[in-house]
């Protein structure tokens, strides 16, 4: 019988929704523990993660409840981490190629993900930096696309990651949510942009990204807009 | 015959020499192309790195000299898939350990030293941020090591990563190398930390680390410090 895993998670965190796919694409068995990141519960940070952030996993130990965990289990951390970690346990879901180029182009795009696209999507819309930053890494990743599919022609751990990270820019450009005081018609601006001729391979990619089947079973769209504008929406106080 | 390597670096990039020591841990046959960063040769980024950094490599394709690299090889960059790239290209080396849970162990405290050691080592030197951000990283990495040996007992990517800012840091407190003022002690003061009771295996680890082979035979100590003075110390304009 394999390990147990169970993932602690929240709606709102796209490194977690990243690797909640990754375990469905694999068809893990696994247990799914989600909290509110404003109601952090003690014991998560005492006995799962001391750095205290989501995702994290226990792996193996006695089959406990989630909030409970078991010393005796491994505890993991860090999106990335994981990530490599689930290809790796379930080699079968090939959610990094074989070929070892393939493999290389994969980690670049995740890479690039996370320490560019990732910070430039936040910088704009939390801190007011310029959009043609993001455009101009989209650009750069959407030039690294084969034709049709995905990153490396097979589903990765770089669509995985990439997919968390478009769908909830979306929900922000089309519900216009920022801290910066945006004109009203700034994310309908933004999303001609990225629906254009600028963005045909893109746009194209995010479809077939929004249609995968781990994707659609792990997105609540309405439910997180919802939160989005409680958390990065105009603020009551 | 295996595929040819070149290795596009720079004495002074701590992340081209992790990938140098990871290539001559894994015993590879490689070119070695060096050149300075303030006269970066035009055909690399033409030709080997579109955004210009190192290391960079090139892999497969004809036997070329560095400097008139083909269009077919392939090329690869960033030094955490460069260094994932060659542990695979290169199992037997053992630059990651078989079983999974210290693989990602190891993954761990390599994307700690990336994303956590490097910018606090740097953000001191550079721009006076407090010591007390580089001792607390380092304290929570020295934690995370085994009683002896190195982070998942033989020696991995993280070794090969983490000695290459240690060993640069040294040289930086050494010889009390920054671009704030510091006072005519505080390297010393630091080293002084560094060496005392609260990281003294830490103190172990990094001995163990400089004294590897495929650490001592990739790095010029004195020539390094006399490049590092010139890049970061007082500027005579
Ligand atoms: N580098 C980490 C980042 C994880 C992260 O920032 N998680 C956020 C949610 S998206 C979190 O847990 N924040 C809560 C906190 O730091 O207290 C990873 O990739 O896993
Ligand atoms: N994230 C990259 C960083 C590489 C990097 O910053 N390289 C520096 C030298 S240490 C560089 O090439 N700088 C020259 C430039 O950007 O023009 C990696 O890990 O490989």
């Amino acid at each position: 019988m394999p390990e147990q895993i169970t993932l602690y998670t929240s709606s709102a965190s796209p490194y977690s929704h990243a690797v909640e796919i990754a375990l469905v694409e694999a068809n893990a068995n696994f247990k799914k523990f989600e909290f509110d990141l404003k109601n952090k519960p003690a014991w998560f940070v005492s006995k799962v993660n001391p750095v205290g952030q989501i995702p994290a996993i226990t792996y193996g130990g006695p089959d406990v409840p989630p909030d409970q965990p078991s010393p005796d289990s491994v505890k993991l951390r860090e999106s990335t981490v994981l990530l490599e970690f689930i290809a790796e346990l379930f080699p079968g879901a090939g959610l990094l190629p074989k070929d070892l180029v393939l493999r290389a182009k994969a980690r670049l795009f995740l890479e690039i993900s996370k320490s560019k696209l990732f910070p430039a999507w936040f910088g704009n819309f939390r801190k007011g930096e310029p959009i043609e930053n993001l455009f101009a890494i989209l650009e750069h990743l959407q030039a690294m696309l084969p034709p049709t599919g995905f990153v490396v022609g097979g589903y990765s751990i770089a669509d995985a990651y990439i997919a968390s990270i478009l769908s909830r820019a979306d929900i922000i450009f089309e519900n216009n949510i920022n801290t910066n005081g945006w004109p009203d018609d700034e994310g309908a601006r933004i999303l001609e942009t990225l629906r254009g001729p600028r963005f045909v391979r893109l746009a194209q990619y995010k479809q077939d990204l929004f249609e995968r089947p781990s994707f659609k079973s792990t997105f609540d769209k309405a439910a997180l807009t919802e939160k989005y504008k409680g958390y990065f929406g105009p603020q009551p106080y």
